[in-house]
């Protein structure tokens, strides 16, 4: 063995869905959106200047926090902006939690929290889902190091209500509240106005789902400013400039079309409804989703089976081999085509 | 006080130069290109279909890795990319930074090493530049926990021949030499060869600097296979995706265009090699540079109040108030025509 290799960091990494590069698929592994980002997007790259590439970045970022402050009624100075909203839950993670006392999360839920866990050598505590695969407040109202809650959760694609994550943010003043509200456009209510009444919680967001625009690797995170200088300050302890000229532009020009956001996600909510009634018919009981994804289980057959022979269509979906969640398979919504292709895969499993 | 607040991370971050927003200023502070990207990349940018923007970027990143590839005679494998250097480079000391024991880089060096060592909590010893400035290779083969070389050197631009490198990495085989080679093109030799010589180099470019693209933050490490897997794992268990499709295809497509690369790199050498010439005439004393940058000084005026007096003028520079360089300035070169301006400006100080 290399004299060198005792001190390199090993470490079990957060594993993404596949990217199949096929172009015959139907891709409803990893929630990103069946839909082209909004025209602004287009005319935007088309107006840019390349020209200005050759600069770094504003360091400000008074475009898209603009953009930004606007929908969501809050200051600039209160948002925090980051290289996709998992750059900015990992700098949340090495900002807020540092008491030394476990934080908590889902047993079931995003399945990066625990790698950010161990990279950063945070003690974490998974607090188990009831048998419905709901979060039961009251389980995180003993002494904790900092609570992280996605809303709706993954892969459950289950909502809680505004008060529940209130009573969660109430009971914890003494830590931070992180409120991933990677899917909450998908029908459910954001968080974003207990920033103004704690000073505790900090909500993300993401411009990968609901704005169609996983490519250009854009998250944010809201919170009192206190908070969101010490992100800053983290980050500026990282790396200085962490979001593209051109994904601040994009960005920009996709938050202020608010038309065509509301026309994708009424669509996606649409097609949900459609696919977990047909998949209904079918035996299947889907989880109750306010997310752009659908998690369900059929007792008469293997979740695994059903993966593989739907690979074996072109129809990648997400299986998660783990205690508890192991007959159940995670399915991106896409369009309404491509969940009528999936249930006619689906049927013709059944019938094998 | 905020029960909360004691968790909360608090750190001294790293302070980039100003970023001016007026289009008056002549910005000689940060070490930008002043030259326009390749035409090259305006090409793929109007190429680009944004539809695919609703995806996640590649995982694999072959056209990229592809272009890097032909030009570094490396292997695919051999490449990692981060979003900018700066986050490669802290990658890279959390990877291979775990030994417990100091780290060891020059007293006057890049600024963010000892915020990186800071935020991952790495001990570390700033060892000393000899009287001219220039890295004394010997003073780097005692016990160690790693190193890291920037080379050329910032602020002092100053070059380090490949087989000193070599020494250094030779005398250190049972830690990781880093080599940040942010300036290497400006009359630099590469020592990324190293990497099929030893297994303990890791080298480090950026695409800010001589590929006149900053705002796209583009970074990469060339090293063995086994380094190489390392920093991946880590940065999988930090973000999954750093960087987006846009900035992927805008490399690639800069990498290939060697011609324009070239003139760009040689009309700043000659923009620098005229500056420092007419600096000399007026009593300054450039360390010899293979940068984009010179580090100047002269002995009968106040660096701070040449500072002051320039920006006055709209031109930017840098200073730093740090024991041993605080009579120079950091000049990034631009233009001729930004360099004759600098130069009346300096005239006028002289002469006031």
């Amino acid at each position: 063995m290399q004299k060198w290799k005792k001190n390199i960091r090993d470490i079990e990494p957060y594993v993404p869905g596949e990217q199949p590069q096929s172009s015959n698929i139907i891709k409803l592994n990893t929630n990103e959106s069946p839909f082209a980002p909004s025209p602004q997007v287009k005319k935007a790259i088309e107006k840019y200047d390349y020209e200005k590439l050759r600069l770094y970045p504003s360091f400000v970022c008074k475009e898209l926090k603009g953009a930004l402050k606007d929908i969501y009624n809050v200051e600039e100075d209160e948002i925090f902006l980051g290289n996709g909203s998992d750059e900015v839950l990992a700098l949340c993670f090495m900002t807020f939690f540092n008491s030394g006392k476990k934080i908590l999360f889902p047993d079931i839920t995003y399945s990066f929290y625990d790698v950010w866990c161990r990279l950063f050598n945070i003690d974490f505590e998974r607090v188990p889902l009831n048998d419905d695969f709901c979060i039961v407040k009251e389980d995180y109202y003993n002494e904790n190091g900092g609570v992280v809650i996605t809303n709706p959760n993954a892969p459950t694609a289950i909502y809680m209500e505004v008060s529940e994550i209130e009573d969660i943010v109430k009971n914890n003043d003494d830590v931070i509240v992180i409120v991933d509200e990677a899917y909450i456009d998908f029908g459910g209510k954001s968080a974003v106005e207990l920033i103004h009444k704690y000073d505790n919680v900090v909500v993300v967001q993401t411009y990968s789902k609901s704005r169609n625009l996983a490519g250009i690797r854009l998250g944010f995170a809201m919170a009192n400013r206190e908070l969101i200088n010490a992100l800053e300050a983290v980050k500026n302890s990282f790396n200085s400039y962490t979001v593209s000229s051109l994904s601040q532009v994009i960005a920009a020009a996709s938050a202020r079309d608010v038309e065509y956001f509301e026309k994708c996600v009424n669509e996606i909510i649409t097609a949900r409804e459609w696919t977990v009634e047909e998949l209904s018919r079918l035996g299947f009981e889907t989880l109750p989703s306010k997310a752009n994804f659908i998690f369900t289980t059929n007792k008469s057959i293997s979740a695994k089976e059903l993966f593989d022979f739907l690979k074996s269509k072109g129809i990648y979906v997400r299986y998660f081999n783990k205690p508890r969640i192991d007959q159940y398979l995670r399915i991106t919504i896409g369009t309404k085509e491509q969940m009528e292709e999936l249930i006619k895969a689906v049927k013709e499993f059944l019938n094998k």
